[in-house]
C-alpha cells in the first residue's frame, strides 16, 4: 500500500513521498525499509535515528529531522492501531453453520450468523446477526447474544445471560458460572445458595482468555458499555464493572464490588467485596483494596492508600534495619543524658 | 406462593398475614411489594423501614416494627438460601445420553445419567446414578465419579480421579492436571517428573470455574467432604484441603501443603509448600502463608503474622516518612545535647 | 522389577541385595517393604531409620546404616525422578484419527498422529510426526506443532501460532490469545489494537492447566526452550521467557516483559510490562517486579528489593507499633532534656 494511500484512509497529514510503498508495520526498532513505525511515547524520540523504518507516524507537534516521510496524526498511537488494522486482519472463519453445531429447536439465530465445528446452542438461545461463535462454546439455555459479537473457540455462557452487541470473548471465558455463596448449616456444613441472578455484557466489552465471570445471587452482575478485560481475571457475583473500564490480567473482585467508570485496575489488584471504586480510579499492580475509593484518586499498597504515600513509605520500608538500629543507638544515648544529668 | 405455605416448608415462626402472596426473593433495597427479603447482617437494620419488600425474613430476637409480615428464622441468611432454591431452580438437562456422546465400550454408567453434546467418557470410568455431565467434557479412563454430582460444560476429569458424591463442578474445571516437578539434569535442563499419583474429591465438594486441581507425583491430592473452592484456584500436587474449608478466588496452595478443617482463606491468598495450616484458621484477602500455621489463628500479610499484630503494624507502615523525620531530627536534637554537654 | 535391574537400567551402584523385589515408589513415610523410596533433602535423613521401605535411594557420600539396600546415585531427586517413570506411564490414547475429529482438507498430519474426538484442526495447519492431541482440542489456521509434542484436553492453539518439538500443554491452556491492546479514542472509548503478531513455543516447553500466553500485537511472544510454566500464569503479549525457566503457579508477566535464562519466578509472582529479568534470578513468591532486575539476584517484596534486605525489613515491620511507641516516647523524654538544660 503507498503512504499517501494509507494517509488518505486515516486522515492523516502526510510529510514526504506519496509514492513510498509500505508493506507491513512494526517497532522502530524492528521496522526495515518497506514497514511504517511509530513514536507515541517521546522517550523513545532519539529511536528516530537509528530506525530503518520506510515512514513513521508522529505526532502533530514531534519535531524531526525529515530524513523518511513521517504521517502526522493527532494521537501517533490511535494511528498506528488503526494503520495494524488496514495491514492485518485475523483469519475469520466463514459464514454458515457447521453441520456439527447442536443447535436446539427453539434457539433462534440470526443472519450470516457463524458456528463452528461442535458448538452447543441451547434451548431459547437468541443469536443476533453477524455473530460469530467458534468451535467448542458451550451457550446454554436462554442465553442472548447481540449483533457482531464474537466468541472464540471454548467458550462458555451460562442460562440467561444476556451479551451487548460487538463484545469479544477471548478463549476459554466462562460468563455466568455460580457465585461463590454458601450459608452456614448447625453442622458446620455449607448449604449452597442457589445462584439465581445473571450477569450482563453491555455492548463493545472485551474478555480475556480463561476469565471467569460469575453470575450473580440475586440481581445481576453486570460488565459496562466499553469495559475491558484481561485475562484471569475473577468478577465476583453481584459486582459492577463500569463504562470504559480495565481490569488488567489476574485482577479479582470479590462479590458486589462497585467499580466506577474509566476505572484501572492494574495486574493482580484485589478488590473486597461490597465496596465502591469511584470514577477514573487507577491501582496500581497487586494492590489490595479492603474499602471504598473515591474518584480520580490513584492507590496503591496493602491495605490500599494514596499512591505517593505509598511510594514514600515503601522507601522507608526498605531502610527499616538501619532505622531500627538509630533508634536503639538514640535509646541508649538519650539513656545516658538522662543518667549524667542526675 | 402463599406466606404460610413458605413458612411451613421451611419450619419458620410467621408474624403476620398468612395471605400474602410471595413471587420471589430479592434484596432490601430491590425487593417490590410480592418479594421477600432477609435481614442477616445487623448493619442493614435501618433498612426494614425504608425497604419495599412483602416480608422479611428476621432472626429470632430481632426487634422490628410490625409494619409487615415477618418469617421468624434461627438464622436469617441460612433461612434466605432455602427460600431461594424454592423460587428458584437452574434449567437442568433431561436425563439422558445425548446421541453425540463418544463413551468407551468399557466405561460403567448408573442409572439416570445425563450427558451433555459432545461428552467424552475414557475406558473404565465409573459413572455414578444421577450424575450430570454437560456438553464437551472430557473425562480421561479410569475415572470414578459418585452419585448425584455435577459437572457443568467444558470441564476435564483426569486418569484415575476420584470424584465423591454430590459434587459439583463450575465450567473449565480440570481436576487431576500434572503437578509441576522437574529435576534439573547435570546440563541444566529439567527432566520432568512423571506425575504417577492422583486426585480424590470427596463427598459434598464443590469447584469454582477455571480452578485447576493438580494431580500428586506420588500418592494423591485430596479435597476433603464439604470444601468449596472458588474460582481460578490453584492446587498443587500432594496438597490436602480439609472439611468444609473454604478457598475463595485466585488462592494458590503450592505442593503438599495440607490445610486443616474449616480454614477460610481468602482472595489471592498464597500458600508455600511443605506446610500445614491447622483448623479454623483464617487468612485475610492477599496474605503470603510461608510457614505452618496454629490452629483457630486469623493470619494477615506477607509473611503472615497475626491480624492484630498486622492491622497496627499497616497504620505505622503509613505513617513511615514522618516517623523517618522524625528520628532524623531526633538524632540531630541529641547531638546537640551531647555536644553541649562537653 | 528386582533391585539390581533397576540399578542397571539406571547406571546407579547397588549397595545390598539385587534380588530384592521392587513393585512401586514411594515417600519415606508411606513406603512399604517392596517400595523403593529416595532421600534428596537431608534434613529428612532421620527418616531412614524410621522408614519401612523395601530399599532407598541416596546421595554417592550419604552415611546411611545399612538396614537395607540402597542405590547410590549422584542426584537422588533426579535418580527418583527416573526411577518412577519406570513404575509409571500415564495411559496414552492410541495413535490414529478418531472418527470425529474435524481436519480442514488443507491441514497437514506427520505420521503416527492421535487426534482424540472432537479435535478440530483449521486450514494449512501442519502437525508433526508422533503429536497427540486430546479430545476437545481446537487448533486455529496456519498453527505449527513439532514432533512429540502432547496436548492434553480442551487446549486452544491460535492461528499462526508455532509449537516446537516435545512440547507439552496440560488442560484447559490457550496459546496465542489477544494481548491486552486499546487506544485511547477522543470520545474516551478504548479501540482494541489487531494483535497481529504470534506465539513461539521452542522445544520442550510444558505449559500447566488454565494458562493462558496472549499473541504478540507486533513480533512475537517467545517461550524459549525447556521452559516450564506452571497452572494459571498469564503471559503478556511479546513477552519472552528464557531458557530453562520456571514460572510456578499464577505468576502474571506483563506486556513485553523480557525474562531471562533459567530464571525462578514462584507463585503469585507479578512482573510490571517493559523491563528486563537477568539471568538466573530468583523472585520468591507474590513479590511484584516493577523494575529491572540484574543477573542472579535473589528478591522479594513489593516492590521487589534484595531477599535479604526484605527478610530483614519484614522482620521490623513486624515491631513497628512497638518502634512507633519508643520513637514517641524518645521524642518526650530529647524534649524533657532539653527543656532542663534551658
Amino acid at each position: 500500500m503507498k503512504l499517501g494511500e494509507i494517509a488518505e484512509k486515516l486522515g492523516l497529514t502526510l510529510e514526504g513521498n506519496a509514492d513510498c510503498e509500505i508493506t507491513g508495520v512494526a517497532g522502530l526498532d524492528e521496522a526495515g525499509p518497506t514497514e511504517l513505525s511509530f513514536l507515541s511515547n517521546p522517550r523513545y524520540a532519539p529511536k528516530l535515528k537509528t530506525t530503518h523504518a520506510g515512514a513513521v507516524i508522529v505526532g502533530a507537534k514531534v519535531q524531526v529531522e525529515a530524513t523518511r516521510p513521517l504521517l502526522r496524526a493527532p494521537d501517533a498511537y490511535l494511528a498506528f492501531a488503526h494503520v495494524l488494522a488496514l495491514f492485518y486482519q485475523p483469519p475469520d472463519p466463514p459464514p454458515g453453520i457447521h453441520p456439527t453445531a447442536v443447535i436446539d429447536p427453539t434457539a433462534r439465530l440470526g443472519d450470516q450468523v457463524s458456528l463452528g465445528p461442535y458448538v452447543v446452542i441451547g434451548a431459547n438461545a437468541v443469536i443476533g446477526d453477524r455473530v460469530t461463535i467458534q468451535a467448542h462454546c458451550t451457550i446454554y439455555p436462554g442465553v442472548t447474544i447481540g449483533a457482531d459479537s464474537y466468541l472464540h473457540a471454548n467458550c462458555v455462557v451460562r442460562e440467561f445471560v444476556t451479551i451487548g452487541a460487538r463484545c469479544r470473548l477471548q478463549n476459554q471465558v466462562t460468563v455466568g458460572s455460580d457465585g461463590f455463596g454458601y450459608a452456614k448449616q448447625p453442622s458446620g456444613a455449607w448449604f449452597k445458595i442457589v445462584q439465581a441472578g445473571t450477569v450482563v455484557l453491555e455492548d463493545d466489552v472485551e474478555i480475556g482468555a480463561g476469565s471467569q465471570i460469575d453470575r450473580a445471587s440475586i440481581g445481576e452482575t453486570r460488565i459496562c458499555r466499553g469495559a475491558k478485560i484481561d485475562n484471569l481475571v475473577q468478577v465476583g457475583h453481584g459486582s459492577t464493572v463500569g463504562e470504559d473500564t480495565l481490569l488488567c490480567a489476574q485482577v479479582g473482585l470479590a462479590g458486589s464490588s462497585q467499580v466506577g467508570n474509566r476505572v484501572t485496575l492494574a495486574g493482580q489488584v484485589g478488590v473486597a467485596g461490597h465496596l465502591t471504586i469511584g470514577d477514573d480510579v487507577v491501582a496500581t499492580a497487586q494492590t489490595g483494596i479492603p474499602n471504598s475509593v473515591e474518584p480520580k484518586k490513584i492507590v496503591s499498597g496493602y491495605p490500599a492508600i494514596d499512591n505517593r504515600d505509598w511510594l514514600k513509605a515503601s522507601v522507608v520500608f526498605q531502610k527499616l534495619p538501619e532505622l531500627y538500629k538509630t533508634i536503639r543507638a538514640l535509646q541508649e544515648r538519650v539513656a545516658a543524658l538522662e543518667q549524667e544529668k542526675t
